[in-house]
């Protein structure tokens, strides 16, 4: 007997996925493979292809309130394949039950427990309330350009809602259901060019040192409080992630120095205020700069409701796990959908090697995970 | 008649030793044609290889006192040729009678018009009292590590001292012998590497960003007030050159930041008391970090006395100028020279043009030189 045969439903599809090559923007057949199984039980799809990227809604009823189902079948490079114990491409169960392959936490393992949960959901309540639905990209570990933010501007645009929307992103820690995440920080990032006049360290008279001129800015800013947080978001965090200045002579005084740099934002702050007071320390500084933004992403929070409670019970149900909610972490495409009014959440399995080599999770937690979801279903739907 | 025919004797040397091609560290035959002068009258030459760089000491004479001109026949790379207005290897003197050319002032001039003030001198005082040497190097302008210290070397070795030398070092600002140099501040230079924990800016609980850790301790040297300088040094000056820290990403905190720093310091303070006041601002901002240290080289004075006096007066005497002493500028071999207890002086033509294309100085501010060197030799060996 393969090691397959003797796999859930949920396990088996998992394999199948994981064994796709689908490295952002690729989706390998992943989404084709969905599709069959969502339009056997009465989902209608729509193929949303932008750019280079595959997207797909399906949608099965036509009533509200809207279940939606939201993740990616892309998965981030895997670095060099001989530092995996096992091939990346080749999903494989060990001796301790921990399912090994990229994209087994991040997120094929949850798109397999979607997929099989809403068989058993519809099978056991074919004429359910409302509509459950799936908004798959393959483009959530790339630009994040084509992919969600797309799909939902085409569902705005026929003014098509979720009522509520359950990201798959491993959101556990130790056990899978542990934390879910119902929001996330905002993400600010900023390039900052400060002038000086170039020279040489003799004549440091003839020259102005933009490095010196930009240090005690940099430490007031490393400094500061920018607020603290909320009943739902940490505090309001600023890091500098790269400096660069200087010519590599050592006798040569640079005329600039770059400054990037990232804020992750609590709903207790705006970008705009934020830039207002970045802007406010530069100035008192006397700094000649140019300040490029980038705005990544708003925070967003769905604050505890029925979606939440959903959750939460359901989980509680299936592995007798007390839920926290939590806000931290990177950004995720639920930053795309809460704009339009969706109570969102991030639920899916412990998120430790995610990105890493050796990506893998505990098995069985993807079958829990089929549960969770099949009771977040009964609970909303029936 | 060719424009070589109407020239002075410096002034043929000069355009003889600028047509040369002697980009360091090569000498392209400047230091043979030097030489073969010098020997005419009767200086006894020592050729001094060491690496790949010809030097040379040449003496007249076998009594203290000894006086010394010290020089390098090497020049620094033209640049981009199309920007220069004559051909930099290719001396002329133009309209407004400015000789043009790589080395004009930094410093095949000043060569020139010392083995010509030595002619002169010789002709007239045939038995002046002590000896004239020459110290010449083609590796002043490069790494400086075969040329002028390695020929002290040689001569400390055996015990042979100069009483005083005056190297030839551009050390004017508007008309030659406005300023000559009597010291040089010392070059302290360091590469500071500062550690953190690498993570993402999401999870900064999990890092410790080596930037935010580094800027106050930046803002705090930067700030710092040395010393006051003394009657001959202007303040002790702190500049940091490059500064390099992050992955490229922006949101990676990174796990160090390199920061490049030197010191151009008086002689109110040592080396080893600039260490270790830095050790005490880094280990009050509690960093972990590397520290690597490179001493260019110390602080030298010559105070005023017989050479300073000769100097002064023999300017005063050739263009009824008054000198003033300065010790501001970058480090000269003079540093190698100052330690072994011999007076040491920079005197030579205007530095405005040294190191940028269109190198140039006043024809005849040469053959003023000629005459300053000769008036030192008289006032010193007669």
């Amino acid at each position: 007997m393969s090691q397959t045969e003797a796999l859930t439903p949920t396990l088996q599809l998992a394999f199948d996925l994981i064994s796709r090559h689908s490295v952002t923007p690729e989706d390998a057949g992943c989404q084709e493979l969905m599709i069959e199984r969502l339009e056997a039980i009465g989902f209608t799809v729509e193929r949303l292809r932008f750019g280079n990227v595959d997207n797909f809604w399906a949608r099965r009823g036509t009533e509200a309130p809207v279940l939606a189902f939201a993740g990616h079948t892309d998965v981030v490079p895997t670095g060099p394949e001989a530092n995996w114990k096992h091939a990346p491409f080749e999903p494989v169960i060990d001796d301790k039950g921990m399912l090994y392959g990229r994209g087994a936490a991040d997120m094929k393992g949850s798109l397999a427990s979607m997929v099989v949960a809403c068989e058993e959901f519809v099978a056991a309540n074919p004429n359910h309330k409302g509509s459950i639905a799936f908004l798959i990209t393959s483009d959530e570990e790339g630009p994040a350009v084509n992919g969600t933010v797309k799909v939902v501007e085409h569902l705005e645009a026929r003014n098509e809602k979720m009522t509520w929307c359950i990201v798959g992103e491993p959101s556990s820690t130790h056990h899978t259901g542990d934390i879910i995440k119902n929001g996330r920080r905002g993400s600010l990032g900023a390039k900052l060019l400060v002038k000086g006049v170039q020279g040489h360290v003799a004549y440091p008279h003839l020259a102005r040192n933009p490095i010196h001129q930009v240090a005690p800015a940099l430490a007031e800013l490393s400094a500061e409080h920018w607020d603290a947080g909320n009943e739902y978001f940490p505090a309001t965090s600023f890091q500098i992630s790269n400096i660069n200045g200087g010519t590599g002579a050592t006798n040569v005084i640079p005329g600039d120095v770059e400054v990037v740099f990232n804020f992750r934002f609590s709903t207790e702050l705006t970008a705009d205020q934020i830039k207002q007071r970045v802007h406010g320390i530069l100035d008192k500084h006397e700094l000649e700069y140019d300040l490029q933004w980038t705005l990544n992403g708003l925070p967003f929070l769905t604050p505890e409701g029925d979606l939440v409670d959903a959750c939460r019970s359901a989980i509680l149900e299936a592995t007798h796990i007390t839920t926290e909610l939590s806000t931290s972490g990177g950004t995720s495409d639920g930053r795309f959908i809460a704009p339009t009014g969706t109570q969102v959440v991030e639920l899916g399995p412990c998120n430790a090697t995610i990105h890493k080599v050796n990506e893998h999770i505990l098995a069985d937690d993807l079958n829990k995970l089929t549960g969770i979801y099949q009771g977040v279903m009964a609970r909303l739907l029936t």
